[in-house]
């Protein structure tokens, strides 16, 4: 089986203005799939921008809104997935969610994040009761999580144990938490043995300040492509191979002792 | 409260020899009292070697044997409390374990590492089921683990949730997997807004290449001391008033939500 090549939209965004963000979002499909790209992630909240504050009511819309349909008009032109992050309108409820587009404009796989970070996440949205959410993609499996998820070592480990081979995390992962893209993500990726990408915002939105730092880390903790601090497209490589050779000398789901572990929950 | 000065001795061992071992822990609590160090860490399997093949079964002996009384000579002459890894004989069975000795020489806390790692280990020792034990310490709660253990985010978990502070941790940690000493366990203590000392081996013993890069990490992910590859004593604090400042600010315990783990279990 091939790698799957994948291409992390690192972005600053404008908040408010989805027009604009779809506007960021087709330009750079066009450049991921000229270099080859089969899946383009992007941040958290990227269709609406994050700091969008009393507007998140407003400017959510259903999985199936128009937001969607310009996203999956957008896959389909440059024939690649597409995730994104956006506010979705569920009922009275509002979820800050992730949602895959296939590459011929389907809706694959909606999430929405379970663990909300701090006041202005607690205030506006509904947290979801599902933690592993996957689909199947070129033949890896794929799990989706939400910026603050992945920085808990029980619901990474929820994926593993449901055979996620590449799970995609869109994040807004703000100043001074930079350790988590620098150092918690690759340890993720190789305590579980899969492929993470981590795909950050960047710059100044409201009180935040996204620090970047997007990366693709694998089974081994190596990462394979790293952004810096500012706007970046960036491409790597998740390997099914080295994935497989990796998991075999791995024994760390192996040695679990699950009969031990009944404190955490 | 004062922080905690402790001491970590990488160490390369000599196989095979208790009373060569010792006389290197004599000399290092030497060292270590007279740079003010109230607590004194040892590598896995320090009593004896890691490397001992066969002789397991021989130089194993009784918490309170021989190896542990000479321990708590030291201790108590050098006014600290030494926590050394052994191999414990408990009726037909041998533990990999570890135990604390207080500064007044008294055995205050024995620990029986639960997870494994390697034909080695799993040929001659026998895993243990509590996989959290503690102890208090100049008013920090002490835990322990062996090597392989903190490598499994389930059983550092289960001590954040017991209130652990500093997590001892005795290690024999080879090539090449650097990377557990490097990053993951950094992020264990940043995760688990705890302190952990990891104390590791150092040079060739058998077929076993120790990697060194012992080190003190704390709440915030930040390596307040490391080792580099060859024997060493390197010395850090453990400061109950940066723990409780950094847990007031982290809300990972707080924002877990266990209904969604229970695949772990």
């Amino acid at each position: 089986m091939p790698p799957l090549r994948i291409a992390l939209l690192q972005s600053s965004g404008r908040p408010g203005s989805v027009a604009g963000n779809l506007k960021v979002l087709d330009e750079a499909a066009a450049r991921a799939a000229a270099a080859g790209a089969e899946l383009l992630v992007c941040p958290e909240m990227f269709l609406t921008g994050y700091a969008i504050g009393d507007d998140v009511p407003r400017l959510a819309e259903t999985a199936d809104g128009a937001g969607a349909r310009a996203v999956a008009d957008i896959a389909l032109r440059h024939s690649l997935a597409v995730l994104y992050g956006y506010p979705e309108r569920a009922g009275d409820l509002v979820h800050n969610s992730a949602q895959l587009i296939a590459a011929d404009g389907t809706r694959q796989l909606n999430y929405r994040k379970t663990h909300l970070f701090g006041c202005f996440e607690q205030q506006w949205f509904t947290p979801g009761d599902n933690p592993v959410v996957q689909t199947e993609l070129k033949g890896l499996r794929i799990g989706v999580m939400v910026c603050y998820d992945v920085e808990f070592p029980e619901n990474v480990r929820a994926h593993a144990l449901a055979g996620t081979d590449l799970l995609l995390v869109p994040t807004a992962q703000m100043h001074p938490f930079q350790f988590v893209a620098d150092s918690l993500v690759p340890v993720r990726a190789f305590e579980n043995q899969m492929y993470i990408a981590y795909v950050n915002r960047t710059g100044q939105e409201g009180e935040f300040d996204f620090v970047g730092l997007s990366c693709l880390a694998g089974p081994d903790g190596a990462v394979r492509a790293r952004a810096g601090r500012g706007d970046e497209l960036i491409v790597g490589e998740a390997d099914p191979g080295l994935l497989r050779a990796s998991r075999g000398s791995n024994p760390y789901l192996r040695d679990r002792r699950p009969g031990l572990y009944t404190s955490l929950v």
